[in-house]
């Protein structure tokens, strides 16, 4: 009997996280906007706890997983990593091509990795409320998710075009206690503003930034939680790669070429950076490849700039490959990767030749996505199917080449809540959304300038 | 690190399917209606390939599970068995409860472990196309899914009810390949009677399964794939008590209490005649308890009864707690659980005094499914918030009596495609559907003559 599956027990949930930071020869660090100084513990702690706020200036390699969020996390980690075996029949490729699956979490996604240690990091800290964002839902509803498991209230600023495509995702906040609503909403400064320019604004992933944190700003009992971007938020993802390296030794492989989907870039750097770690310590080296939709490509067309993380400015600068934090990309299925910008840690790694970075369209997305269900049987979420593309174009290369490789990608989530898009697909409905770059280039020439530089 | 989880690894994955049939004291066969002689394999080899058929009728207590079947199992089993600590602390409850999540299944429920099986068989047997009904569109999307697996065309005939309730279910199955219509329709004569009479049927499970098996019957490359009801569905879904026994050995455990929700009865007979027939061998006693809705109470306002499997009398005659199959329950969330009767093993171990039955109201179930997803994180089925509600009910009486017992209950599926249900349950616009006895008794009056009786 061919092996599919390569599962962990229990006791193989990583204990530490894993921070990239402690192997990048250079990172630059977040800046205060005000002073241009490097922003600092006591900068972040009016809308984080201690606990994050270090974390995420920290640089040390490892850091321990609290004993509540490792037995949490015992719910649905490891999480399965299959090798596709019926998608390479279906290719008829000599690569090998393996999957880490994050879809079996109870939120559909890899976002509760973070979102539980975030939850038990606020509770800890006397917390009652926390704030975000979220384009597609599925960080909505992993921290609403959190929240429940914690007695966190959540509030939930969802970008208003997804709002209105995925109601079962709000639906699924709701189940889980949160509110949620749609953004630009009249509750903020920001949205209200926004909409006095805008009034039918679809909302951005930085727009609905710009509400939570201000909300949170606002109120001494009420943190800003981030679904991607920060560095914390790619450090707890970590035990995605931690356990696929162990999965892989049971398989007796390695990959050559590792692929994630990157919006804000979390997933990606989740499965990658333990296996770049690797590399950068003496380890093989991989190719990891970024997939990032056509239509919001901060990786491949954003500049390398200091922005904002939010639109309206209230977050720390980011030094990133960005688009501008005023850019509003199309309204693309995959909510989770219209995102002005990119996790600074994936944005060095590009910068230092560790990854590169490819922009698939739509369409030939939700094609992937499809042969992907039909073929391994689970159907993946919108964001997910870029991932899914980039590894099928790597696999008919090898074909094509006649080369045996093994792809590791990651499949961060579940598509049951955007079954409305496939409908869309299979009755040709689904356009492409054009990349705009004249919109771009209004949003580049706002970026913002760096104090005492 | 308290266990939550129990784990096991593909090799034990159960290499047989147990049959009930072997250790009941005493089962009615299946009569032809027509002659009211017992049903054959050659009665059934018409809509069924010969293995199928020969498993309907077996009272061998262990059938060979094939390797391509048990490779494909391996892809979501052995599924997790969850001890519900978190639920346990929400009621404040000594009682142990426990249970066996069948959700993480790429079509999300435990229909595929029979769909897998019987796909396998057909294609086996040169058909081409399977044809089938489906309620919630839980058993339609996993027999899409295995025809996806094998190459095989689906038909699906969905309850209009729920063909407008639930939508995504309805494009899962077209992402999966399938087609889909809504049931009755003006495919077949079956359909074609029942909307002269009324143009306005929601239709029900039997009326559908009329349909499916018309069609099947009307060509020799169709199969009909049943989802519930039969045999050879609960001998497949063995599974799922086989391993719960072997996970409970790892918690050192062993349970007093076992629940399902019951509509055809498969996922009820799954968990819990593994543990019946280790009772009917000598073993320890267990209180199996199954939970059917108040709108549609096979079990505990039935008749027992010879009745047709279907609306309109093509299937063999099934002794069974029959409510008539010419009942069309009211639009209940729950579709799978609309059936108007149950497994003739599941009706014979309730005249055995081996289970007993409870009927909940909808709200109460919703009520149980919402503090469930709020504490354990997993959003429940409609059909499976029976279960649950049943769960609750008993660890608070183990509450109120102060005593500490086991539960096991089967959790058959999650609620991903059910979220506009939560949405307005949590509107508090659900209404319970009451029990018409009126249109039960009309029904009961129908019931067919048994030839040669």
């Amino acid at each position: 009997m061919d092996t599919i599956k390569y599962q962990l027990g229990d006791d193989q949930i990583p204990t530490t996280w894993y921070n990239l930071a402690a192997d990048l020869p250079l990172l630059s660090p977040a800046l205060h906007p005000g002073t241009g100084e490097p922003a600092t513990v006591a900068d972040l702690v009016g809308i984080m706890p201690k606990e994050l706020a270090e974390q995420e200036l920290s640089l040390e390699r490892e850091i321990e997983i609290p004993a509540v969020v490792r037995q949490i996390y015992a719910q649905w980690r490891p999480s399965p990593l299959f090798r596709a075996r019926r998608l390479e029949q279906a290719l008829d490729t000599p690569a090998r091509i393996y999957y880490k699956y994050e879809g079996g979490s109870p939120a559909g996604s890899h976002k509760p990795n973070t979102a539980i240690a975030q939850a038990f990091y606020n509770k800890a800290a006397g917390i009652r409320r926390l704030a975000t964002e979220t384009g597609a839902g599925q960080w909505g509803s992993a921290l609403s998710l959190a929240g429940a498991f914690f007695g966190l209230e959540v509030k939930v600023f969802m970008v208003q075009v997804s709002y209105h495509q995925k109601p079962y995702r709000r639906a699924l906040m709701q189940t889980y206690g949160a509110t949620c609503v749609p953004s630009p909403s009249m509750e903020t400064a920001a949205g209200r503003g926004i909409l006095a320019q805008d009034p039918d604004c679809p909302g951005s992933l930085g727009i609905a930034t710009s509400e939570a944190i201000e909300v949170a700003m606002n109120d001494p009992f009420t943190n800003y939680a981030g679904g991607s971007v920060l560095n914390h938020v790619a450090l707890h993802q970590s035990v995605i790669g931690q356990e696929a390296l162990r999965q892989l030794e049971l398989a007796e492989d390695y990959p050559d070429i590792v692929i994630g989907a990157a919006g804000g870039g979390s997933n990606l750097a989740g499965l990658a950076f333990p296996f770049l770690g690797r590399q950068l310590r003496g380890g093989a080296r991989v190719r990891v490849i970024a997939a990032e939709p056509v239509a919001c490509p901060s990786l491949t067309r954003g500049q390398i700039a200091y922005d904002f993380g939010d639109a309206t400015g209230l977050t720390p600068l980011l030094k990133m490959h960005t688009l501008g934090h005023s850019f509003v990309p199309p309204a693309i299925h995959a909510g989770g990767l219209r995102y002005h910008g990119i996790a600074p840690l994936v944005s060095q790694a590009l910068q230092d030749g560790l990854l590169e970075a490819r922009a698939v369209p739509q369409s030939r997305c939700f094609e992937a996505g499809l042969l992907f269900a039909r073929s391994e049987g689970i159907v993946p979420a919108p964001e997910s199917t870029h991932a899914i593309r980039v590894a099928v174009d790597e696999a008919l290369r090898l074909k094509a080449e006649g080369r045996s490789q093994a792809i590791v990608f990651g499949l961060s989530g579940h598509g049951h809540f955007d079954l409305g898009a496939y409908e869309r697909h299979l009755a040709g409905e689904l356009v492409d959304e054009a990349y705009d770059a004249e919109s771009v280039a209004r949003s580049l020439a706002e970026l913002p300038t760096v104090a005492g530089s």
